[in-house]
């Protein structure tokens, strides 16, 4: 098979031709296939209907003695701070357990952080004009949605394979007051699937921020979710943040969404315990306590991080698959013609494809005419920009196989004729 | 028994001796009271305990067919709308069902309209310098905190038996374009117990405020809590808006806090479909959605607005004593001394004590010495202060019976001796 980028012109026209009939053949047929948002499957939410069957009392009282049915416990009960302490290395005094979303509590600290101001910090964000997140690219688009909101200046920071290019970062953070805070996903990044280098980690740690309320949001959204036969190493940046004596500087964030349930699941936020001290004080206006109920029901479904861990398994043996699907049509249809390259993550729950500048959009396009869903071309960018056009997220976890199969077939061939859209057009 | 009003200077002195005593007596039994804060009891919790048994799978499908375990439906289950649109009186349209925690849904709609302004605002009120609140006095301290927060700038305003004082509200609202919002807990007032007339409905209907916008904070914390042999009426105020075209101005707020769990429960928040559309629309940054799982468990076992009556009712029957005990105590203790009124309230989870100027700090902390804790004197007035320092907040829901009678005994006592200081200072 020959690459697409050594054709001459009329082996691409011919080219062209062939694949543009393939795509119409296939848009003949009615589909409705989506492979748009990160989302587990059903099977993989099944793995957790136990969290639903049990014994009342078990839920009702914490190992304290709090009634977890009535008022209080604003940072969570202790076992569940526990848990999620013991799953990050951390103390429970660390811990803050919040609802069901770990986006709200990122929204959440964004807000007092402009409207009250961060541990430390002379002033709140928003008393001090425009202020600016720096954010690796390509990275989740509904953090940047947040900072957009509120109308933070974004600034792209190029992902490497290593995380974000933290010469850079060091630059624009020790230079510019303004700059606030910065977007992380350090393990199986969304979509990127990278995961953070311990230099890159200990690089973080070792920030001196020009401004005294700069925060980095640490969204640890799939620390537990590798696939492969091993799982990516990520540095604990508490750690390093110690050794630096800079642990005020860092907000990380999980949940259970994709451990449990997505849709009642649970978020815990972590901090020093000074942030924590600081940021329960704002929080206790906010909220008396969050679900204590389902606290309980996590913990006693759960148990531990090694019963989380043991948890996870179950879930890799349903997602391992799909990822194979995809990466396999990918290299027998895509790689030979010499399009695009993708990474090949052990872990999350993400495929960045990267095509040829000004494809990604006119792919995406095409898929949905097709009857396939993808995340719009662009979305992995501040502002839904991706300045190269090239960049398309794909999401393998929520479709059955079978559709699956069929999403990914048409997606390369979409894919292709996009790609010869615009070689024969440059020709 | 003769009123302490109408006592002679030696009458008084040798009442004061003796009621001395008697507090002494009583602070030398060592006891741990709380009559502080609105939470129900035990056995109040114990009705709702068939919301954790019941079948999952009842909990994981919602009729249109979502998987309530998955991502989605960031305004709630329809099912579950509909159920609090029946309770509102109002359509499914015109509700968002939130997290746990309605104090917490008051708090985002705040915090959206200081960042981002409201539907068919100009500029976020955070844009317009020193914003104000009008405070319906004595009033909920949670309230209170949100604004001060935020540092709007808080002003009393008188509630009257009928509601908070309109025409001062109507002088404000419409003078003042700084005038932003006002809090009310229309019936079964916290913690007044009053519920506005339908004279005071359709007068906050009628405002034309001088800003565009300006929000009624409606939180009908209490709608289904009447405990007497009939419950009080209130008018549905979008009832009374539709006719005056200002549905846009009204946000209510209610939860199942004091139906089901306070540490587990469901909030939502009834708006104009103008409303929901634009705030759904600022929301949709902040989360994907809220615990759908928990909705279905509460639309399951709660059913109906019907349903909710019927379970108003046991709680009703555990409530009714614990006010009629603290009712007669003040009553028999209190009354004839000629040192206080108070409320009888035919629902919600307060009595408001006003006794003689100056004594409700000294009451509250007499209490404290003698092991019981009260709501500290002041909480229901902005920024803590209670102008004529009279109020104290009674409430009698979470102690069991026994231990609310010693509770409201030792209370009887410390009131008359902090009024004895009082008027025997001034003769």
């Amino acid at each position: 098979m020959k690459s697409y980028l050594d054709m001459s012109a009329p082996e691409l026209a011919a080219e062209l031709a062939a694949v543009r009939a393939a795509y119409e053949r296939l848009k003949a047929v009615p589909r409705k296939l989506d492979m748009s948002r990160g989302k587990p499957n059903g099977a993989q939410l099944d793995l957790s209907m136990d969290l639903l069957r049990q014994d009342p009392a078990w839920l009702t009282a914490s190992r304290k003695g709090t009634d977890t049915r009535n008022y209080g416990e604003l940072a969570g009960v202790d076992e569940c701070r526990q848990l999620f302490a013991d799953l990050l290395d951390l103390k429970p005094e660390n811990i803050i357990v919040g609802g069901q979303s770990s986006l709200n509590l990122m929204y959440d600290c964004v807000v007092w952080a402009l409207l009250l101001g961060v541990c430390g910090g002379s002033r709140p964000w928003g008393q001090q004009g425009r202020i600016k997140f720096l954010c690796p690219v390509p990275g989740y688009d509904r953090h940047f949605a947040i900072t957009q909101q509120f109308g933070v200046e974004m600034i792209n920071i190029p992902l490497l394979p290593t995380g974000p290019d933290m010469d850079l970062v060091r630059r624009y953070v020790e230079a510019d007051p303004q700059v606030k805070g910065i977007w992380c996903v350090p393990k199986y990044a969304n979509p990127s699937g990278v995961t953070y280098s311990d230099e890159t980690v200990r690089a973080f740690a070792a920030l001196r921020p020009a401004a005294d309320d700069f925060r980095i949001f640490w969204d640890n959204a799939y620390l537990v979710h590798g696939f492969g036969d091993e799982d990516d190493h990520l540095l604990n940046i508490f750690d390093a943040c110690r050794e630096q004596g800079t642990e005020n500087m860092v907000y990380e964030f999980v949940s259970t969404s994709k451990v449990t349930f997505a849709g009642g699941g649970l978020a815990a936020l972590a901090a020093s315990e000074e942030n924590v001290k600081f940021l329960l004080k704002q929080m206790g206006v906010q909220t008396i306590g969050y679900d204590k109920v389902n606290q309980m029901r996590h913990v006693r479904f759960l148990r531990s991080a090694e019963g989380i861990r043991a948890h996870m398994k179950k879930h890799a043996a349903i997602v391992r698959p799909k990822f194979e699907c995809v990466l396999q049509t990918l290299d027998r249809e895509i790689a030979p013609r010499g399009i695009a390259h993708w990474n090949r993550p052990k872990g999350g729950y993400f495929v960045a494809y990267e095509g040829l500048n000004g494809t990604a959009a006119r792919c995406v396009a095409l898929c949905k005419e097709a009857g396939l869903v993808l995340t719009p071309a662009g979305a992995p960018f501040p502002y839904g920009k991706d300045p190269a056009d090239s960049v398309i997220r794909i999401a393998p976890t929520y479709p059955d196989l079978p559709d699956l199969a069929a999403a990914i077939e048409l997606f390369c061939v979409a894919a292709r004729l996009a790609a010869l859209e615009v070689l024969t057009a440059a020709k």
